[in-house]
């Protein structure tokens, strides 16, 4: 079963870390790219050390993932089939793409 | 001059801090939320500490804000047209929210 990227993700108490990923797609439409990305949703989701995901697109692409430590982000980089979206990501889909590796300290909200 | 919330920040050499706020809006539309906003994002520009901003909402809202510090964003956060915002959130824009705040540990893209 897919998450729902929709919600805010209910997380354990801080620590744990998250993954702010920032895009621009290319002008091309590439007709894998949500094929692939569904799919590298649904197996985000099956990695040791998931918490959850959120993803918005409105001009940029904001998608957060969060994860219980820095091995658990750092295997799934290492994933074969997620190698493989990496690459088209850098060589067809994103014009621009950052990634940034975090530490959540403190949360809130409501409800 | 608001920055352009629709393109990645040119963030600096981690480590830096990060604000994740996610949201579902409430099913009422409300005519001041989008002038807040707007409001908000150059009052944010203008506070000591400011490092940039993104922004996108599909169903789910997904607002970065990036810091120099943590002094930075409680300063922010207790700023006093920023809490009438925070208030106006709570009792009627959001129906969900969550503020998560992180420390940048490391970061990569391209170009």
């Amino acid at each position: 079963m897919t998450a729902d990227i929709h919600r805010p993700v209910a997380t354990p108490k801080p620590p744990y870390y998250a993954v702010i990923f920032t895009s621009v797609r290319t002008a091309v439409e590439h007709d894998d790219y949500a094929a692939m990305a569904a799919a590298m949703e649904a197996l985000a989701a099956q990695q040791p050390g998931y918490l959850g995901m959120e993803s918005a697109r409105a001009g940029i692409g904001i998608t957060m993932s969060y994860w219980a430590s820095l091995e658990a982000i750092a295997a799934w980089k290492r994933n074969a089939e997620h190698q493989v979206a990496q690459k088209y990501g850098r060589e067809k889909w994103y014009a621009v793409f950052r990634t940034r590796i975090c530490k959540v300290e403190r949360e809130y909200g409501a409800p």
